[in-house]
């Protein structure tokens, strides 16, 4: 086969970025879509075909990218918790900033459709084996950053005795507080806790 | 008809009260039943006709006490509730304890198979709207009596400001760690964050 056909020349090197950039497109597309779709359909409603749909990618395309429906579903929740990260660092670029704001935001992570996303597959994965070891390392690996990035944030001093249980404790607060946000708007009410809450922080941080 | 049959007298007065007892077991195995098939098989996996044959009822039975799948299912996370909120109070029978073992104790409602059991209703209703509404009502009912406990149990003064937050803040930090150990066995951990966050009550309580 020559280098040149009727459509033109075959793509050499300069042509390879714009391929991978297309490619690397359709992934973020698909990984959006199933975040999407897990917070609104749930996990029994999310399958590959509903999310390549949504994301206006062919099933093949969509399977080349992610093989299985695990595959798909899990790095949609971790990117998606990666760029959820990657915003709030860049909300408070000088590092440790005012507790009432850092809270607000914190508690923020867990109130939108990335939470309802993750919370599906943690339910889901509780009744299925195969997903459970999936979604455990995951929970693992963004629970880590986010607590890494609350240590930063808060500056807390995890030298201290009790720091350490302080901010995992606030994290688990974080987490409780996105649950009872689940079925009703829970703002006022939680504003409400988070408010007093800062401020029992600050005492205990220092 | 006569008040004699070949197999005896018809049931009268004094024979009523047993045929209610029979009636009152028959619905408690079905709402344990319930409850047990909701934490291991999420609501998906959760029909009418396999909690009847868990509770050895026959089917009939179980739609004369129960007319829709929302009836049973509601009904069951209430009354297991009711029977852990009822135990939780005897367990502190004196009223206001020891802050560290309250706090424990108010966590153990969240790390049961109950607290699956609802978690699974509740990741169900926030899709299906006819379920949303009952579950909703539902959550509102147990979560004012679960408050009130904590209130009564950790001795806590609501008229001081900020203590009804405190304490709202508090039971959404035990709702977290009950999502926390939906996957793995969080106990270690929780052990330690609850030794510390007892502590903060403390100071925050007085």
């Amino acid at each position: 086969m020559s280098a040149t056909t009727e459509q033109g020349p075959v793509p050499r090197e300069r042509d390879r970025a714009p391929k991978q950039d297309r490619s690397r497109a359709t992934r973020q597309r698909l990984l959006e879509a199933a975040v999407a779709c897990l917070a609104e359909h749930g996990w029994a409603g999310s399958t590959v075909a509903v999310v390549a749909e949504r994301a206006g990618v062919s099933r093949g395309a969509a399977q080349h990218h992610f093989p299985t429906r695990e595959d798909l579903f899990t790095a949609a929740v971790e990117y998606v918790a990666e760029e959820r990260s990657t915003a709030l660092r860049a909300l408070f670029p000088g590092g440790p900033a005012e507790r009432r704001a850092v809270v607000a935001a914190l508690v923020d992570l867990y109130t939108g459709p990335l939470f309802r996303a993750a919370l599906h597959l943690w339910v889901a994965a509780s009744n299925e084996d195969q997903l459970r070891t999936r979604v455990t390392e995951l929970e693992a690996r963004v629970g880590r950053e986010t607590h890494r990035i609350a240590v930063d944030l808060l500056g807390a001093d995890e030298s201290r005795p009790g720091v350490r249980e302080t901010v995992q404790g606030f994290l688990d607060m974080a987490r409780g507080l996105g649950l009872a946000n689940l079925l009703t708007d829970d703002t006022a009410r939680r504003d409400r806790v988070v408010t007093q809450w800062a401020a029992l922080l600050e005492d205990a941080l220092g």
